[in-house]
């Protein structure tokens, strides 16, 4: 997905926000940093390289590692009260293609678990709308049919918690199938931005007890912290497993431009739902196959 | 009031949301110019006078003088189809305490329409809202007291549109007194800033029509057309005056050091809601005596 100049000014309110808890002067200096760093750059790159350079810039000028910490911790430990509630939730209704479809709405719910944009964030409300509602784009019966034929599962998370939420659909996913994939990979990020998922998240939640599981990174563009989402090796994750999950906005904006990829999310950011042409707020089930 | 750092991004989405009809290229070149205005400005002003400084390099680069004309000759429209209900409403109100603090209520609600910062704006459903609520900040015994007293009436004006709710105070207030003012200064934009009523304005609904009515412009320092809120004249003008009513936020931002003014507002800005100790929406009353 390509920059749109709605995003210039909102990187700026997002690292006032990553930067609350610090002194005045502080913020004052690394918000030039990142007018800077924006006013130097070409605006045509996908918002989301953008975005990684910004918290990059945030992590450097702070010497703060991981500003999101607590409030990941946090998040995670709200989703996981959550999770037995959730699965009786899902136990009352027969296995199949409606029970499938409630753990897709319920994965989507948690990506209202996101301090990029700025949204108030609700879960118990959002659960309930995101499972009494029509998604604004419905390509439920792809996934569903996917869902049997496929061997290996590439899933890309998007923010701590939500991994709560991602769990229980490829809890039922194997239920569905009646047997494990060969393997799921499960992407998270090498490197903080945002509250995005990063490894720890995902073991904190228990995905790393999900059966035949890899865990995959992306990241800066490092060895270490894996690839960008626009890297060759990521284009060859894709080619390497024939069902993909990208899950939340983020990942949306680095890999539109790929097909069999399924998109899950809700379009909190109106330049999204400008883009997806929805409202909104409305949760997206967007399967393109290859 | 002092800058916030929150008002450095929001100055951009205006920028983008005044030049939104325009060309992609073109508003990119303008928002990387008011990128380069902001950076290399001192941000120890106040936000009404950077605001000043944009909506000028806005109106210099798209060589458009008044990008909101449409939108303030519809909100005028609007507002006047408003006027004889809001009347009726006040008439079954007995003469008095109560009948002015209505007025000034429906005054304060007609500050809805503003472009400035985004919000939704639903006039009638704000009126009934404001009628219905207590203001978070609540000086109308002083101001009520303030009214039978004085002799001269000094009134910044906010926007179009909102001049109709100015209207019906005034002549409320000249309803109670039993006799007009002396004087009435009520005081326009002598450049266009967003959506701020102008002479053209304040014509257009009637306000040259209230008894002893002079105009005053507030503009870009010029004498043609008028000083900035925190020019020595200006400060003559509130000595000038006994009784000082100051409509909406902008104003507040440029006369909030200035004592014996009254703020009328809705604090529809996070930070000025903030400034101000209120929640965000809350219906504003402030008079601090001089």
């Amino acid at each position: 997905m390509k920059l749109y100049l709605d995003c210039i000014p909102c990187f700026q309110r997002q690292a006032l926000f990553a930067t609350r808890d610090l002194e005045e002067k502080t913020r004052a200096e690394i918000l030039r940093k990142v007018m800077n760093l924006l006013y130097n750059r070409k605006w045509n790159i996908s918002p989301d390289e953008l975005s990684q350079d910004i918290y990059e810039l945030i992590r450097h000028e702070t010497g703060i590692e991981d500003l999101y910490h607590e409030i990941k911790k946090a998040s995670n430990q709200e989703a996981l009260e959550f999770y037995p509630h959730l699965k009786e939730r899902l136990e009352i209704i027969r296995q199949g293609e409606d029970r499938l479809f409630a753990a897709v709405k319920i994965a989507i719910a948690g990506n209202i678990i996101d301090f990029g944009p700025q949204i108030e964030i609700d879960l118990d409300k959002t659960i309930s709308e995101v499972l009494g509602k029509e998604p604004g784009i419905n390509h439920f019966a792809r996934f569903y049919e996917m869902a049997f034929k496929a061997d290996d599962l590439l899933y890309f998370a998007d923010n701590a918690g939500e991994v709560v939420f991602d769990k229980i659909l490829i809890e039922e996913l194997i239920a569905l199938r009646k047997q494990p994939f060969r393997k799921i990979s499960f992407v998270v990020k090498g490197v903080p931005v945002i509250n995005d998922a990063m490894l720890q998240d995902a073991q904190e939640v228990g995905i790393d007890r999900l059966p035949n599981l890899v865990f995959l990174k992306l990241g800066d563009g490092d060895k270490e912290t894996g690839p960008r989402r626009r890297d060759d090796r990521v284009r060859q994750w894709i080619k390497d497993h024939d069902m993909i999950i990208s899950k939340g906005q983020g990942n949306f904006e680095g890999l539109s431009d790929n097909r069999g990829v399924c998109f899950l999310l809700i379009a909190k950011c109106p330049i999204i739902a400008e883009e997806l042409g929805v409202k909104k707020l409305d949760t997206i089930i967007k399967y393109d196959k290859r």
